[in-house]
């Protein structure tokens, strides 16, 4: 037979860089670069960890698409939950990409959006699973998937090098509540094409079997209602989540109850759900939440949000007497139709205790089966790398633990273990037609968003607000005149958060000598008595006498004025 | 048949005063009374709270013993874990009742001791299993329990009105680790004579069936050591856990391991139990850490604590590189025998993902079993009603949720709802021979210690710490002559923890303007101008501007001297 002509090889090279994602859960975002083209998969926020007092959201760092922006083509989004979405409004502020997403995902960025001011009008292209979009030398095809968010995708992204393959968050569920399998044809048929790589997501690589389907939720919700016949039932779930919230109005709608709903982001998502056509309300079914009085515990249930205990969620205020139309007692059902993020789990617990008390009875995924996870257990992952066949595989969207765990499976799998990739945020994977490897780093990290304020606390300022929580603070204020080595005022003492001080008198006038004997041992020394000079004699020695004596290491904040 | 002469009834009355561990985990201790007798069972510690920022440990309020110190006749003690005896030390300082424990219980105690300076010399006195002890009108009687430390006990407390039965922390293991199960004849006994009153711990009432026997540990642990013959194993547990350490170290003999023990408490635990005979290490096993160089990976087992993840614990300094003599790599399989205790979750998470990321292999309770709680779960708590038919119930140790399903748990085995008691800290119930009711309640509640300091840290301390952690503090230093009314220097700001100063100059200099303006318009405004007005103006108007500008609120510290 005569050989077909070879093709010359692709010259370019695929670069991938995850800007977020990998290490941490939360803030999912790949870069994709072939030569001149790039493509951002997701644009996703993390939430601050423990030792970040009083930040409010933590994005990625994209100082590398802005010092590359001539080459961006485009932002794909896989599905629209906060970790994937959540930081385009801050991408906005200084980029304008054109956003590709299926329509409730761009319906729920829509909404976000109106609470940010932008410099641009955005683009927001809606595509649905099926589509391609070209993006310069790359055209990135949306796969259908199903996950516990309505309208999600993987993205296939077409290269002149191969396929690179983006599962997004995914499971699989073969009943699923709209009807669609994941699409598992086109993920086998990519395979029989080649996969060249394939970044996977690594949520429950640790978890065997197959993670349930959404209808086992049904099946409980089912029995719920009918054991519970009499009570009124107030079940939280995630606003994101429009089939478990479809579900939920289904069942009761089949026991005669009216459904009412609480809670800003179930509100809005229930209303954009609805008018896109993901949500099928029957009619007269849906009570504003001020009528409910009219009707018995027993014709009514209420979706609230506040499953992640969250304070000052609806929930919350119901379970703490503070809800305005909701009240809870022994005539109530709640059930928490999710399970705690990690993280969560005492202020979830906080709920349910004070629920307890007040006699409000309360089911929970721990006692029966209210919520099932959005990822793919060990099981799913094989079944995608089966019928993809990568030859290169990265996992994706997880801390270590998790990355390793998805390599195992990989290798479990029959990759070989050369052509597996656990990278890290800034961490440039290059893909050429010889093979590939690491290519050095980019710029990436965290950005920290406390109030109107992006980027503007940082290391220092954390550390210094984690000194102070741990041991509060002592201000030694005094005035000086270094010329004439006189201690003109002071030292006055102030304090805050280190002990309560109308019970520490003694303690507080040992503190005002201390500080005093300090200054005065400068002013009288022989050496230099300038302000730097006291200062650090007077945090020295506080510091040195407030540890002996109370084991304490308050932050010393000498404000010395030299006149 | 002739009437037996009745008893006359005794005209005494019992009360039931918890002091912690009710709406609670940890912190157990009850106060039972009867008439002019006293005995405290238990007297633990807890831990703080994600809203008790720099403190170290929360113990009981006791300033009810203390006003009753006359009527104390002794404290009885369950078992040596921390929940139940750490508190000890501070109730020494200011009480010196006769304390009974079993003798592992007191050695652990002991230890504790060493490192507290007491105004006396304290009381202990050994008991056994079996034995009964007079306090006054009351005998208290020691009951064998299987848990998840050697040596624990139930308490019976016989009192002229009949049986109070507290169970301490129970499980029933049929094949626990020194041969001994539960003593349920006894308790049977005490059933069939009658039981006035119940107290039983709550903390696996959510959960269905039975706790595992210990020797299931046993055998993962064989497993494991079997399949992993090739590396060196390092495994974390309770310290407190002896017939854990003593199944590591079996196994371990008999795979021909050695065994080195690192980390403080698991050091002193183990001499203390060996000492005691409640630990039988076969000789020549135990090797020193600083020795483990001449050993062969497989030749090598390493138990250490830090199996909740602590930092500076033995298992996280390995983690990250900052342990003396252990140094973890791909030959390595790190073990947690243990479970994450809820709000640990993360901390654990910490080190799975360090090890991960080094390519550790790490085997944990979510993948094996390598842990059994040493709580009962629902049947043996009703196994326990079963047995002791006890007339009045009161679930103890425990959350709210959990002191409501040990209740359903009652009311399911036929003790009458009535004389079922949910109680609270301070709470007191009160039984004599016409029935049980509440009667009031007496000081109660928590202490905070943070450093040397006990009770100097209180809810103002707090609220200031969580409002410095979370925005930070601006100081506003300035000196005026309130009689000339003139500003004789500054205003001078000084922050931390706010916004990073360098990067913010331009703020930092409004906020001095802002400042010079507010105390500007006291000083040439008509009203008073004395410096109260001035720090009140400044705090207000910075505040003000501070939010509109930022969205944060920092702590403002206006410091006006006044010449």
């Amino acid at each position: 037979m005569p050989k077909k002509p070879r093709k010359a090889k692709p010259q370019g090279k695929l670069r991938i860089i995850p800007l977020g994602g990998l290490g941490e859960i939360g803030k999912n975002m790949t870069v994709i670069e072939y030569e001149d083209d790039m493509v951002v998969i997701d644009c996703g926020l993390g939430f601050p960890e423990d030792d970040m007092p009083g930040i409010d959201l933590v994005i990625p760092d994209i100082s590398y698409l802005e010092a590359n922006r001539e080459k961006l083509r485009g932002v794909v989004l896989t599905h629209g939950h906060e970790d994937h979405i959540g930081a385009i409004p801050y991408l906005l502020r200084t980029l304008n990409p054109p956003i590709y997403g299926t329509p409730l995902t761009l319906g729920i960025i829509r909404n976000k959006l109106e609470e940010h001011v932008l410099p641009h009008k955005p683009k927001l292209c809606p595509v649905n699973a099926g589509d391609k979009v070209r993006l310069g030398a790359i055209t990135a095809e949306f796969i259908h998937v199903n996950h516990s968010i309505a309208d999600a995708c993987a993205i296939a992204l077409h290269t002149p090098l191969g396929v690179l393959l983006h599962t997004g968050d995914f499971k699989l569920d073969t009943s699923p509540i709209d009807g669609e399998m994941m699409d598992i044809v086109r993920f086998g048929e990519l395979g029989r094409e080649g996969v060249l790589a394939l970044l996977c997501e690594s949520t429950n690589s640790e978890r065997p079997g197959y993670t349930p389907s959404e209808k086992k939720v049904g099946a409980s919700l089912e029995n719920i209602f009918s054991t519970h016949a009499k009570k009124r039932i107030i079940i939280a779930t995630f606003s994101s989540n429009v089939h478990r919230v479809q579900q939920i109005i289904d069942t009761s709608a089949r026991h005669g109850r009216k459904v009412a709903i609480t809670g800003r982001s179930m509100l809005g998502i229930v209303k954009a759900a609805t008018e896109l056509g993901y949500m099928k309300i029957p009619s007269g079914v849906l009570v504003d939440i001020n009528e409910i009085k009219k009707y018995k515990p027993r014709e009514l249930t209420i979706i609230t949000t506040g499953s992640q205990g969250e304070p000052m969620s609806a929930l919350y205020r119901m379970a703490f007497s503070d809800h305005a139309q909701v009240s809870l007692d022994a005539g109530d059902l709640v059930v928490l139709s999710a399970s705690a993020i990690p993280g969560n789990e005492k202020l979830v617990g906080r709920i349910i205790n004070e629920l307890s008390k007040n006699h409000v009875e309360v089911l929970h995924d721990a006692v029966v089966e209210v919520h099932v996870s959005g990822h793919a257990c060990q099981e799913e992952i094989k079944l995608m790398l089966a019928l993809t066949k990568p030859r290169y595989f990265m996992p994706v969207h997880g801390e270590s633990r998790h990355l390793c765990a998805c390599q195992e499976l990989a290798a479990y799998m029959g990759v070989d273990r050369k052509r597996i990739f656990i990278s890290e945020i800034g961490r440039v994977l290059e893909i050429d037609s010889e093979g590939a490897h690491w290519n050095g780093t980019v710029g990436a990290g965290s950005v920290l968003v406390d109030g109107y304020g992006v980027g503007d606390v940082g290391s220092i300022v954390l550390r210094d607000r984690r000194h102070l929580a741990q041991d509060g603070l002592i201000v030694v204020v005094a005035t000086v005149d270094t010329d004439a080595r006189l201690l003109l005022s002071g030292p006055d003492i102030v304090s805050r958060g280190f002990v309560y001080v109308r019970e520490a008198e003694e303690l507080m006038e040992e503190v005002r000598t201390v500080a005093y004997d300090s200054i005065m041992n400068i002013l009288e020394g022989r050496g230099r008595a300038d302000r730097m000079q006291i200062k650090k004699s007077v945090k020295d020695d506080l510091t040195k006498y407030l540890y002996s004596k109370t084991k304490k290491k308050p932050m010393i904040l000498p404000v010395i004025m030299n006149v």
